[in-house]
């Protein structure tokens, strides 16, 4: 191991090369613009349009009438600033917010329901798995920190220390956690005496802190939220399998619920986190090619049981050290999403973990009409909220349609309900995707029976779901590049692509690439092509292809 | 306002009287005994007549062989000293354990169980009362703290401070969060404009810190973790209703769910938290009739709204400052359910938060019998958990029956299902109630048909939780005594007991019956006695009765 990073972390920032914007826009990293701020005489005459119609194409003639006219919007275009569109996301859909402290975040309710989601999932099939969770205390005493002498060296930079207790000066300064490692291997030397302890399997949900010096909402935080599960072992085979089994669970989590492809591998030696043996990571790709690691599952080996001394008496009687893992998810993964299916309309969730899957939006303009609209769209509501899914009916007399048409839009709900006078009539509603835009996602006259209504729903979510892994897919493949050379990696980088090729070059060729193109081996990646490979860098024999990209 | 403490908190330390048993046994909280003490070699008669018996009487004597020969067994009989008992269930049971750091805590994974189904409900009622989570920083700076004079009257003795951080001595310290009413009006005058963001309402769960110097399992730890509610208003009106409907959830939780028969009511001005209009409480009485603060409501008026400029326009263009709420209840809750219902065998779970509600035994002597009696004990454990039970089957080969018997006893497993070689040839179990010791407790011949069964432990478990409440109302109710003097209050107090009068004295008269009798007014009680009442202290008309008693 060349370099000691931290351990277990979601982030690299050591090596991570922040973009411009990001820079620019430090520390304040959220611009203060609100959806307040829509300007309502512009909408003025959407207002109009939108309330007179019902189940006809107009109200998607209005729609990309007000939709398509960007000086309304204050979401940035994607692809004109992807650090500023993602900001304004995140401001917009009220995701997030400053904290007083730099670089703390307020995750406010909408943005924590996607954590939610997230928790929701990851609990289940942590239990399933065999762990239980539990807590440990976020102060850790400071020697506690240098036990371990890479772990020392890769946090010691970014601690927060309590120095002061009660009024009084602290005899021993107190880490705030940015890791549990430490404690929890003090822990674990109390508990397991025996081969009969083993496995010990645990996870906590917790925050923990870390000084970075460049932040950004959700991707790096002086606080975050995540899990962190450690467990012990008898044999390092069976961490082994663990530390795989992990970073599984988090790759179905990924492709199935999040629609993220990731590429799930193992770190290079360069960027194996310190005193693991190996990490398995899983890689995304963002919307603007960067990567993101989005989960790590570490083999720790011995590591923390020889710096604490954590040993158990085998079936022979003999003492040995026990074998670790530590893996961990964070609200990380929330920013993941964001960067991964948002466009210029603002966030697109995947219906699994939407905290609202389907918006209904009652539509009426005589007040004759009124209430006939809103108690067919109360009922619709009831109906989809009896048959599972989350509903939210925005009956607001403050907004038009077509205001609320782009708002939940811009929230990145999954499928829209609209419900006017001539719907009511016919006993129909009419449904439009999120992600795909215009008419082309518009159906009209779905009838209001209530297991039709729902089967349709259940389809299209699921419709929904996967093209959002689709699309991501396509995007991920058509910009992965396969190389054979450093002259061809160096072309895909600076193209923005991601370059995968065969290495087995050293780790200072390896850093050679980080300082010349700004891309790190983010991976290598389970899945391997067949047949010889000869080292892009060297051209030696080579083992594996690796992929080269620049990252969050 | 008189005495101003703190806000919101769930412990009163400036005014606890700490035990002579719990100062003999700080700062070491936890006495290191395990259950892994038990000495083998005592268990060994009970091993062999354990294992020889089935559905017979046979095993309850074996049972009150192991179990009632006091020497083996770690746990501190209760009667003898609640504190250690209290410990030892805590260390043996395996619900905590020392954190590194002076005064806190690791929840072990059984411990943090019954937190989980503590949230589990409540993050539901909060939900279904209108409330979203979401999640504010830790940090505060400190000027925050200083802006509400009674609020950094009584937090700032306990406060643990950040001030360094990335290895630089901060400019401002941080104040790592007692509570978040601060951090949460900074956030909400920038949220809250006009009377449409209202009311807006909020919950987080999150871990917290008071730097307590005497500390207790449970009770009260240096940090610990909780839910805070807190909302703004439009009107007093609402956010009194608010802080009204909060302690009602938290009543409701008290009685149905931990079967613990809290007392609601009003803090008195002296016990009031610092910036609240009202103080609600609930009030338990624990096995050694002293009283827990198990939850509080506060309506805080526009304390924090005027010192942080919380306002908002309304609906005819008035700035007016917001009425707020906030409300908790934390991890201390485990705490007053073991000390509400465990007894000399150890803890006793209500079944509603039982993290196992029932425990199968197999029982066998001959290798012919093992597979038989294993698989019936499976699949009686896969129908329970089939009708939605949880269940734990103990088929290890390393313990006696007698020994799991005492084993799940301890750890206040509802109910026991005990199956042998005879229960396998007649197709039915045994099941023995957790809350009623030996054969009263015990019902032979229960078949084992599915719906038979199911419906049986349904009804058993109702049973015992109905049970558990009635008891603890019983106890509660026997040890409450109406005074209409001071010398009579005085009586009761030196009993030990509660006692409840009519008061409308003065403030200093309170804190003297504080000093006199080391007795508190827990609360008005929401449930008054009709009649003309007379004060007991000063003879003058008072309007309640109030309920004086020491307290945790």
């Amino acid at each position: 191991m060349v370099v000691c990073l931290r351990l277990p972390s979601l982030t690299s920032s050591l090596f991570s090369s922040a973009t411009a914007n990001s820079l620019r826009r430090s520390p304040s990293f959220l611009r203060r613009r609100s959806i307040r701020q829509l300007p309502p005489s512009t909408l003025a005459a959407a207002r109009f349009s939108a309330q007179g119609t019902a189940a006809t194409e107009e109200r998607a003639d209005e729609k990309s009438k007000s939709g398509a006219n960007s000086q309304e919007r204050v979401i940035t275009p994607r692809s004109q600033d992807f650090n500023a569109w993602y900001l304004d996301i995140i401001a917009n859909a009220e995701l997030a917010d400053y904290g007083p402290v730099r670089g703390t975040m307020v995750i406010r309710p909408y943005g924590y329901a996607i954590w939610e989601a997230i928790q929701e999932y990851l609990n289940v099939k942590f239990k399933e798995t065999g762990h239980s969770n539990m807590y440990f205390p976020q102060f850790i005493p400071y020697s506690f920190i240098e036990k371990e002498a890479s772990h020392v060296e890769g946090f010691s930079p970014e601690l927060a220390l309590v120095t002061i207790g009660g009024g009084k000066e602290l005899e021993e300064k107190l880490v705030v956690r940015p890791t549990s490692e430490t404690i929890v291997n003090h822990m674990f030397t109390q508990w397991i005496h025996s081969y009969r302890d083993l496995p010990l399997m645990v996870n906590q949900w917790a925050n923990v802190t870390r000084w970075e010096m460049r932040t950004k909402p959700f991707v790096r935080t002086l606080e975050f939220l995540w899990q962190e599960g450690h467990t012990a072992h008898a044999t390092l085979e069976e961490a082994e399998n663990e530390a795989i089994q992990m970073i599984n669970v988090y790759t179905k989590f990924a492709y199935e619920q999040a629609a993220i492809p990731v590429i799930a591998g193992r770190k290079s030696r360069v960027e194996t986190f310190a005193g693991a043996s190996r990490t398995y990571t899983i890689e995304a790709m963002m919307g603007d090619r960067k990567a993101l690691q989005a989960g790590t599952s570490h083999n720790l080996g011995q590591n923390f049981s020889r710096a604490f001394g954590t040993q158990f008496t085998d079936e022979n009687g003999q003492r040995l050290h026990v074998w670790q893992t530590s893996w961990a998810v964070s609200t990380r993964f929330v920013g993941g999403i964001i960067m991964t299916h948002g466009d210029d309309a603002g966030l697109m969730l995947p219906p699994r973990l939407a905290p609202i899957q389907v918006v209904i939006i009652p539509i009426w303009k005589k007040d004759d009409d009124k209430t006939g609209v809103l108690n067919a769209a109360s009922s619709v509501k009831d109906l989809l909220q009896t048959a599972g899914f989350k509903v939210k009916l925005d009956d607001s007399d403050q907004r038009t349609p077509g205001w609320k048409f782009n708002f939940w839009e811009m929230k990145g709900v999954p499928l829209r309900i609209e419900i006017g006078p001539r719907d009511v009539s016919s006993g129909s509603v009419v449904i439009s995707r999120r992600d795909i835009p215009g008419k082309q996602g518009k159906v009209f006259g779905i009838s209001m029976e209530p297991s039709t209504l729902a089967a349709y729903v259940k389809d299209k979510l699921g419709e929904i779901q996967a093209s959002l892994l689709g699309h991501a897919t396509l995007f991920r493949d058509s910009n992965i590049v396969d190389v054979s050379s450093y002259d061809e990696l160096k072309v895909a980088i600076s193209q923005g692509k991601w370059a995968r090729g065969p290495w087995s070059a050293s780790d200072e060729d390896e850093l050679k690439v980080k300082e010349e193109t700004g891309a790190t081996i983010r991976c290598f990646p389970f899945e391997q092509p067949q047949g010889i490979k000869t080292c892009l860098m060297t051209g030696n024999p080579a083992e594996e292809v690796a992929i080269f990209a620049k990252s969050y």
